[in-house]
């Protein structure tokens, strides 16, 4: 197959390098000094997947520079504020047999996808294994606590060809299958990084310590609650029934389990780096306020991050 | 007049040493550190009224060591969250001739004294000059943008007596007068440390960033907003007809004329002390449950504020 990787972070560099070894024909593109990087030392993945590396086939900064472009497959892995951005310049490179894998976080890259990406072509991604950027271009896999799933909001793809693009992956190494009804488990992993992930920066301590205090353990309800009247609004059903179900899994099993976790949205406020937060709590408050549905807390915890994002940038935090 | 003054701090120690100087008989009482540090060096205070230094009478740590409990006035100077305990401390000290004179923060002070306290002997203050504790016992006056108000919320003392008592504290170098209707500037006060306060401890900036980034902003006129709703709820008026009027002294004024302060919660918080949330944006949400009136962001704003403080006294901040 022929496969571009938009992005070469952590996960980029995951996917490029286990693709290439798997025998495909991969192009990788990100800025300048990223690309350049990677054209002389390749992509390398160490971690409980193994130690890999490889070259790839072409390592650009701008689709301009991409010798070939007959892409089977665009796999984005840029943040999810840079989705619609980056949709837009794939636009004129897609052919109409193209399909884009988007590999993302939150809520929102589908819909900002499909302004510029014929919905057909578009492969939806939940992903929650975890890598992490050792240097640019080499990327350590540290845990995987389900395998990727692949999928269609609308169900426009039909199941043969995920099935076999799920395969493509697995046969490279990515745990991956095909769901039938992906949009619960996309909402499941943001109720959960919704929950902890902006609590996290802002009070600045792991996952376990949130789960431990009255306080933000209210916060975290509040959250959650109100998620889960977004989505009833929405008509949008995720694996739990209701928030105290969801609720139960999530102080039983899913912060425990993550309990030494250092919110991303901390490192990248820390690195002076946009967050994901419209993605995630932002995404939330605005499907409430385009439901009707009340989101207050949702709303405060949005504008906190921005604050401190705010901050960062200029250096303060 | 004998006096006792109730908490030797920033407050107590210039309300103890100038009221001594003045040639009153003063007590005071504090922790056995703080008072066995000012029963050998005394009293002293330095800043905008001058340098003054006075021996007081009594300095103990304890009311069952004071000689002479028959006074005229104890003044309370400890942080509101322990109004209600010095309060049933003083109820057994307390003649029906003495007066006590609330010299603190935030709403529920006369509220939590009057279980303990006569309400005809509660003389309620407003006090918005700043001084800062450069070592026990030792005070510099920064800062005064008003007299010091004293008044009756229920206006259950006579004029002619709070006049009396502000022309002692007048007497002795404290600028202050007498408020026939205080409650509408105690909550002045309330407002402007409940928008800004807890979001400078939260967000670690002080006072004159918040105004600059649109996301604070935005939270501080949702704290304003909802306090402007308990209020007329309560059928309690401001200096303001309203939060829209309110909101532009604040940022025209108030707030250009503090913007170096620092949150005193942060401090708070960075001590390992307890905060004086439950007095501000607490009682907001407290009064708006008894009132039927929503305070969504009060709430977050409140509980993010418990969290800090309870991860300060772990010492983890």
């Amino acid at each position: 197959m022929k496969i571009l990787v938009f992005g070469l972070g952590a996960l980029g560099t995951v996917y490029s390098c286990l693709l290439k070894k798997a025998g495909h024909q991969v192009s990788g593109i990100d800025l300048p000094a990223v690309a350049s990087h990677i054209e002389k030392q390749g992509v390398q993945v160490t971690g409980i997947w193994g130690e890999h590396h490889a070259f790839l086939d072409q390592t650009v900064d701008s689709l301009n520079r991409l010798k070939d472009t007959d892409f089977d497959l665009v796999i984005i892995t840029v943040k999810a504020y840079q989705t619609a951005a980056v949709s837009r310049l794939l636009k004129a490179l897609i052919k109409d047999n193209t399909y884009v894998f988007l590999a993302q976080n939150g809520y929102g890259n589908y819909e900002q996808a499909v302004e510029f990406i014929p919905p057909q072509q578009l492969i939806l991604g939940r992903i929650i294994f975890g890598a992490v950027t050792i240097n640019p271009g080499s990327s350590e896999v540290t845990v995987i606590a389900d395998d990727v799933l692949l999928g269609h909001p609308r169900q426009l793809i039909a199941a043969a060809t995920l099935q076999a693009w799920a395969d493509v992956f697995r046969q490279a190494g990515i745990p991956t299958r095909y769901s039938p009804d992906i949009m619960p488990y996309v909402w499941a992993k943001i109720i959960y990084n919704s929950a902890l992930n902006p609590l996290g920066a802002i009070l600045e301590v792991p996952y376990g310590r949130l789960a431990e205090m009255e306080w933000s353990r209210e916060l975290m309800d509040a959250i959650i609650n109100e998620i889960f009247e977004v989505l009833k609004a929405q008509r949008q059903p995720t694996p739990w029934e209701n928030a105290v179900l969801y609720r139960k899994d999530f102080y039983g099993q899913m912060v425990p389990s993550t309990a030494a976790h250092r919110a991303s949205m901390l490192q990248d406020i820390q690195a002076g780096r946009k967050t994901e937060i419209d993605a995630l709590n932002g995404a939330v408050v605005e499907l409430g306020q385009q439901l009707g549905v009340n989101t207050p807390v949702n709303r405060v915890i949005t504008s906190l991050i921005k604050c401190k994002q705010s901050l960062g940038m200029d250096g303060i935090n």
